[in-house]
């Protein structure tokens, strides 16, 4: 089995909502388990053994939600410690407003949770135009729920946004399922020890 | 008189509407000079009289046009050599089709603009939600005329982003008035001399 | 008077050497009160009683602390919705071991503080290469001390960081200075309401 | 065979040398064949015919060099609008100089990047901190060569920079290699047609 493991915080349900059709997505692909837990219930133990990691967030003034942070440090940054996030796959989707009418940070916000999954030296599926619904959810780093209007009218998430991240969840389950135990990535650095680098934090 | 120069480039014409629409903007502040040009005729003599520099860009596959890259690279890049870009205002804008309904990667051609100012040492002005206009051409970090809707529809250049821009060229012109002429960034470094910098390029 | 302010978090301590070395340098700009507060002590009315805003943080994993992340969402996202922000001048500062010798994504993490500034119309005072000090802690966006070096070797916060620091806190208490009490940035938009926001938030 | 394609511009040669050890890791894995091109010289059918697409580029103003930004308008923008770099493996380099002691830009000239890549529809391989030489050459997005010291003393191209880039090189072609002719990304998308997008640029 392949396992896909989803990761997300929501105040009002629409990341949720984005975070189920992509544990959908994930599910349609034959021979793929998934598990879809909010940020604070997500564990090493979790992240340890998935294959495939998303991460969702709602947009909190232009970055990532705190609590996705807190979680990428209190379980991102200790298996990047100890080389637990090597050669997984990882995939990223936002939810937030249209006031502005270009995408109000997301792409920074996205580039923030991708950068947790590069340090942890993670392969990055990104999202194709040829994806269903990429019209109206498609940051090319990865699917971006447009919840509102111009005018901040609500959209909530729509059946085209849904289409996105079903799609988007379908595909990081498949490549996961391609690269699953295989060991792609050399890992011969003699690295500082773990004692020194958690010494010399700032 | 305050000088502020636009430089811009243009396929179609519509980052030029835009662009002589931020002119009108800053030429709308008293005691204002403004000089518009394309990115190929921008000089150094250009840039080095101006107080404020407003750059301008269509979005070309995610980041800004390779002419402004150019732009950038002569004249720009030299003016940092020599420290002539410390403290002159900045500004930015781009230009781009809807699809995917989130920016389509302005956020990251934006910052490519600005990290070229940064890296000379510029004020930068962002764009405040306050701005007429916002809600349709609202990057905070600064203009984004959306020339396309979600299905590539044309949308052009509106009245409402030539709002936004016309208040963004205002904004710069009296952020440069305050600033113009006042020395107020350290500059004690005794940098590497401008000949090892050139050499050691990559 | 001209207000700064300095919202940090820290850890080991260094980050918190370079707030205070930040907070000398504004204070040695007459007429300049200096206000230097952890992330969780910070408040609205601190913010909103401030000419200048400088934010720093400790690397967490390509970007900054979820405290800081905290204090962005209670306290700078409230008052962008009300539009406290705007014409505020900012700045930003980090602190991050060595490891990889090219900065670890201290960019990214600086980029997500700007950008919090950035959506409440603030202006931006970035770090010239004329900067004493820049040698070694010279991101272009702000100062960023780099605490270990590439073998994380400790190098603790040095007095050549502390110098580009204590200029980056007089550059932008100057910058403050000249730009206080004027109203420079268009006020003209009719946004939507404070409720409809929260309301189609996700 | 695996195809894997390198694309690079050069001034002083540091950037050529980092391509060619790229070249060597990825030839160094079996059944894999090198293609190592000049900017200008790379040709659609060169990209099309890729299974993997690594692309270098010196920094120039905190951004990729012109000569690349034109390839990737010329090439990959192409091969974008008839979705033709879907599915490939992607992955990204660069070299610069150690003024200012954290990067000097390379994380956001790295993301230009691979913003092409991810617009494409790409899956992008990251550089793990087990990777030998990482302690010198790694960003964590990809390689990065710090040809210049803090002072603009010159390193050029070190042996822990070339283990680096050899290492990239060899991960993007085993990679490349489980990848290579398996269609895992969705294709349902009814994309708007090719003209409408070109009629609307900006």
């Amino acid at each position: 089995m392949t396992t896909v493991l989803i990761v997300y915080t929501t105040s009002l349900g629409n990341t949720r909502q984005l975070a189920k059709t992509i544990a959908d997505g994930a599910h349609s692909v034959a021979g793929t388990d998934v598990q879809l837990k909010e940020a604070h219930e997500a564990t090493k133990d979790d992240v340890r053994s998935c294959d495939a990691l998303i991460v969702g967030s709602p947009m909190r003034h232009r970055t990532a939600d705190s609590r996705i942070k807190k979680f990428i440090e209190d379980v991102c940054e200790q298996l990047w410690l100890t080389d637990e996030m090597v050669g997984k796959v990882g995939g990223v989707f936002t939810v937030g407003g249209g006031y502005g009418d270009c995408g109000a940070g997301c792409e920074l916000a996205q580039l923030g949770l991708l950068g947790a999954m590069a340090a942890g030296g993670m392969i990055l599926v990104t999202l194709p135009k040829t994806t269903p619904g990429f019209q109206v959810a498609g940051m090319h780093w990865g699917v971006h729920g447009r919840s509102g209007g111009t005018a901040m009218e609500p959209l909530g998430i729509t059946d085209e946004m849904k289409l996105a991240a079903h799609h988007h969840g379908a595909n990081i389950a498949r490549v996961a399922t391609e690269l699953r135990g295989k060991d792609l990535l050399a890992r011969g650095n003699v690295a500082p020890s773990q004692e020194l680098i958690k010494q010399f934090s700032s």
